[in-house]
């Protein structure tokens, strides 16, 4: 018999399921209704006892948790739990990669379309009471847009940007793999050739040692003039200074960030009063979309339906 | 032969393109490079010679132009010119509807997006330094998006929402007459039992007596609470003040204003600092986007061509 530590933030019917999913086991509901992991709501010894966990508790408190055989993230990225020693040996670790994708996308679509009809300045204007034109906007068509990542985000992304009229270039490590809504795709060794060609550069990369400040000085010069950063994958994968330095020197038509590094942007970094520069404080996944929620706990369901019945899980990570 | 004053933006090619449509007449081009007719450019003689005219001049510069045969107008609307006397008695009137559908769909798309994710309020907190988190957004998943207007902007705005998600309602005073990306069609005159029932309400009504103050504070209370407006039609479409008081209620998600009655917004307006209220100048059209240019021009060269051959002009208004 598992005790199931279910941190998911669940309807009544839902709550159903996950009984019926595991009816033999030991169900300990402790719901986090933002998806953010209170020792008030799930003690210590109710984590030290289970040995399945559903969703996240941070990794220097599991060090109790001897017995856990499973983790399921309500994260897409686990990235803090891949340490030695985070989990016990032996312990599986599944994600909530696909769950994040429409919210992410269509905040980075959002908040690109803004730039490019210049919506941040006339907000300005609006605070300021003035009624100023601010001249030419931009459309999709006959553009191509660079996708950075052609996950769950990125594909979702693509398609967005697809129905506006917007010719996509995926790029990642194995393009030789069909993904939805790319009309290309190529290796991100291309990455130079390819920024000169593109009017849009959408990244949803998660982080890891080669996309730690991919976007640097000298590719933010490789842009065109009139080209557009959006970054809401890992704010790493920007360098922030070499970004803030191009945008005060109107290198960019402008940069949509959800991501920044660090993580809160601290008063006084020089981004924060960048000309074109749309800003969001890491708003585009998390709860933010109530249809996130409803996904992560349709992943967390199937997969406790796997592991009840000894099948292979979903998204795993270890 | 015809005096054709020829005060459209145009390219090289265009602009041979116009001298080949119509060989035997003369052609004065006086260009306004921003679609705003400027007297120093094109005199009171030239217009006062002129008998063919593309663009707008406007209607009290018209009194010495007794010769006039056709005006074809840069703009959508043409109400300024139906005014009895402004053109001379059979002269031909043709507007550039048509032309205008993708600038101004884009813009209220953006507009109506940027508020889904609430996208102003992080702009404030951007321009404070502040890292905050606004809570819930919204998607278009599931949504009804109502139409009032289905012409070439309600139409061109329905196909985008639609590519989101949205189920697409057009209001209109011949429903029996398929329109493209309308999902349904129903009489203008059933708005008020459809309000209750839609997320959005996106106006793009001309101005008529039909229309002015049709969005007033009983209309607007019959909104759903969490629901979104947004007008660029005309101004007069809503009656501001009550969409003011409204909104400082919290009784709608928000709204988005591309056009205002009157215009532009004088200092002291309660409009200006209303919560949740996205506010543009009146910029979704124009010639903010490059294309609308072009199709303009296309229209115009059109419609001379026909004119030559003594063929129907498009976009007749008078």
């Amino acid at each position: 018999m598992e005790t199931i530590l279910n941190l998911l933030p669940l309807t009544d019917s839902e709550r159903a399921d996950f009984l019926a999913a595991a009816p033999n086991d030991d169900h300990v509901f402790c719901p986090s209704p933002d998806l953010t992991f209170t020792s008030d709501t799930a003690s210590l010894d109710k984590i030290a006892r289970a040995t399945v966990i559903l969703g996240c508790v941070p990794p220097h408190m599991l060090t109790s948790c001897t017995g856990l055989k499973w983790l399921q993230t309500w994260s897409a990225g686990v990235n803090n739990y891949l340490t030695p020693g985070a989990l016990p040996q032996g312990a599986m670790l599944t994600s909530a990669v696909g769950a994040y994708g429409q919210a992410v996308s269509e905040h980075m679509f959002a908040s690109l379309l803004a730039l490019m009809k210049r919506l941040p300045a006339y907000r300005d204007h609006q605070r300021a009471k003035e009624w100023v034109d601010e001249g030419q906007v931009k459309t999709f068509t006959g553009t191509t847009v660079l996708c950075l990542g052609t996950g769950d985000l990125g594909s979702h992304f693509a398609g967005l940007v697809k129905a506006m009229g917007a010719h996509t270039v995926g790029l990642n490590r194995h393009p030789d793999k069909p993904v939805v809504h790319m009309d290309e795709l190529h290796l991100l060794s291309e990455l130079d050739a390819w920024l000169p060609r593109v009017d849009v550069v959408a990244m949803t990369l998660p982080e890891s040692p080669e996309t730690i400040h991919l976007m640097n000085a000298r590719r933010l010069a490789l842009m065109k003039p009139d080209a557009i950063l959006v970054n809401a994958g890992r704010g790493s994968g920007v360098d922030c200074l070499a970004l803030a330095d191009a945008l005060r020197a109107g290198k960019l038509w402008g940069a949509a960030l959800d991501v920044t590094e660090p993580e809160p942007l601290p008063a006084g970094h020089p981004l924060w009063d960048c000309p074109n520069l749309l800003l969001t404080p890491h708003i585009g996944g998390g709860d933010h979309l109530p249809q996130t929620v409803r996904n992560i706990v349709a992943i967390a369901l199937d997969n406790l339906r796997r592991y009840t019945a000894g099948q292979p899980l979903r998204n795993r990570a270890l």
